[in-house]
């Protein structure tokens, strides 16, 4: 971690590669121009999720005419951005969100990095803004995360979030294809994403609101996704409950609660245990903890680990018989987090959970052993 | 139009009402700050859609502690924004969209932006924004517009397009209601929006891709609806078509066209002439055009006009009985433009259309004329 070169060095082995850089597709991450902040901040305490930011960040600009220009790690500052500019008035937007963890062993680990870096090419090319080398990218947030290296902390409830971000800064109005666009990457502090230490959350589910709908964007990191939810989660909050569990369909499908997947640990209608958590059929996020969660459980082979569609009917009725074990939410920014109790159809259906021998918090321990010794 | 005061004296006045003008919940106009530009632009000849902005700006800033700060209408210029600014991250923004035509009479007439003023607090209070004082934003813009009166066109075909935009500023990233936002005004030149000049249009209709459902924010103008629509939009343009005709539901109903609503002129089932819509209900972006047009034919009393579902099958089947006499769409950008024939299930579907005595032409020179003459 100690072999990140002057600022001076990069700036002229950058500058060299400039116009050789400008014609080709991608950016190079060894072209990347590193002006360090002469005022780096104090570390506070570790805060909210998401409030305090590190030292630095990562642009690289984008035109349809030149393509990606030279990457530039630079002191952590304002945007400045036409007021036409396409990603404030049509949502051509996209974000990603993944963890650097420090280990016992003082080392730095990103968790399953290139599934964040894949997500988002394809949250690009949904949202009509430009493709990107992925591997590239990722050597950039590596440099990125090594020169604020100190700001992650010696912690285990507690890590360095890395937010890469892509909009459209066309600068005129017409619904349309950005000819320019901004790759960023900002790094903030990752405390508890809810404030509920050690309590499992309430769900509202009401099936006034969607989420997200087949044919749009739901299997996307693109913020309208995001901004379309915030009504809900108020009216959840009116009613006492943390966070929305959206539905679909006639049937009032499960789909997943703001910002996590859906799990279900039960016993199935066929009287086997069952790990089970909606199919990615386009308006699901496909969550890397997700992933991980059902490849972790399928190695297990201890129980039944499925996709499938589950409905509040399917729900209720394991919970009226007893077979429902669990249900938690699983995401980068909040974990896993088991959930307590749902509001639906005026009554609040109380879940189990919260037990030590609990399914969720074996996972846990488990992704977070993985994630501070590799 | 020669009322507008000096910057000196505005700023003046302004400065003492800023405390007392910062406790209450709303701006006034009243206390507008003016900051002329000291290097105007050239006007050049009024080119295409959106791209080339006048001289000034208007921006009122709020925040959760002490709500709206004093309007100030300054030189056009870039914004700086936090890069963890909610509005780049989820989606937390919404915009308007009006006209200032200019008369025979040289006199600026806005087209009822009461109804636009309206319709963005109610986006305002979809996306989780602050409420503003709708009277008081549109006295805003009539003095903006006054500033820069010299750039509304002299001409019948164009006019200056005004585009109000609420964003959220909270510099964190939770998805959270925003604490910080900023509201501006810019003010664009409006040649025509498509480049089809005289030409009817062509629509893709796939229900592959949907616009937007129930319980979603379709019939708010927050950006995540457009940004979600550009793949669709460009595969549209794959097969020859320059918009997509949005379909929704099992029996592929009618919605709307990119930036446009949809009308019908037909002889519907029961053999009546019939000009119809498709109705609120929740999915449909409630256009100000749209609701001038069925005012107005109402008022003429000469035909049935309704809101009503439609779907691809009647029409296919009006088409089939030669019972379709006209296709039309209406926004503000867009104004109102005729269907030349649409591109369903591998078929393209020609539509009557671009006859003199046409449904839509009638209404375009109507609404031409209360535009520039009231």
């Amino acid at each position: 971690l100690s072999d990140a070169p002057s600022a001076e060095a990069d700036q002229h082995s950058s500058r060299q590669k400039l116009f050789i850089c400008s014609s080709f597709l991608s950016y190079q991450a060894a072209d990347l121009i590193i002006q360090l902040s002469s005022t780096p901040k104090m570390k506070p305490d570790v805060v909210d999720f998401g409030t305090v930011f590190t030292d630095h960040m990562l642009t690289v600009e984008w035109n349809a005419i030149e393509g990606w220009q030279t990457p530039l790690i630079r002191p952590f500052g304002n945007l400045s951005l036409h007021p036409a500019c396409s990603s404030l008035h049509y949502g051509i937007q996209l974000f990603e969100g993944l963890m650097v963890y420090r280990g016992d062993d003082n080392r730095l680990r990103l968790f399953r990095p290139l599934m964040n870096m894949s997500r988002m090419a394809k949250s690009a090319n949904r949202a009509c803004l430009p493709a990107f080398d992925e591997s590239e990218l990722l050597e950039c947030i590596r440099r990125l995360v090594e020169i604020d290296q100190d700001w992650v902390p010696c912690s285990e409830s507690s890590s360095l979030y890395i937010r890469p971000t892509l909009i459209g800064t066309e600068p005129s109005l017409g619904v349309k294809k950005p000819t320019r666009a901004l790759l960023y990457v900002i790094l903030c502090q990752a405390g508890s994403y809810f404030n509920t230490e050690g309590k499992a959350l309430s769900l509202w589910a009401d099936p006034k609101y969607t989420r997200a709908w087949k044919g749009g964007t739901g299997d996307c990191k693109m913020g309208g996704n995001y901004g379309g939810t915030l009504f809900a989660q108020y009216e959840a909050g009116s009613h006492g409950c943390e966070q929305v569990l959206w539905l679909y369909g006639e049937d009032h499908q499960i789909t997943e609660a703001g910002t996590m997947n859906i799990f279900l640990h039960w016993i199935n209608e066929d009287g086997e245990e069952e790990l089970a958590t909606p199919p990615l059929d386009g308006i699901i996020l496909p969550g890397v903890t997700r992933q991980s969660i059902l490849e972790l459980t399928k190695k297990w082979d201890e129980f039944k680990v499925l996709e499938r569609y589950l409905t509040m009917k399917q729900l209720c009725s394991a919970l009226k018989q007893q077979r429902l074990k669990e249900m938690f939410g699983s995401g980068t920014a909040c974990r896993i987090c088991p959930v307590g109790n749902i509001m639906y159809q005026g009554k609040i259906l109380q879940l189990p959970c919260l037990e030590k021998s609990s399914l969720s918090s074996r996972i846990a321990a488990e992704l977070a052993d993985i994630q501070v010794s590799g």
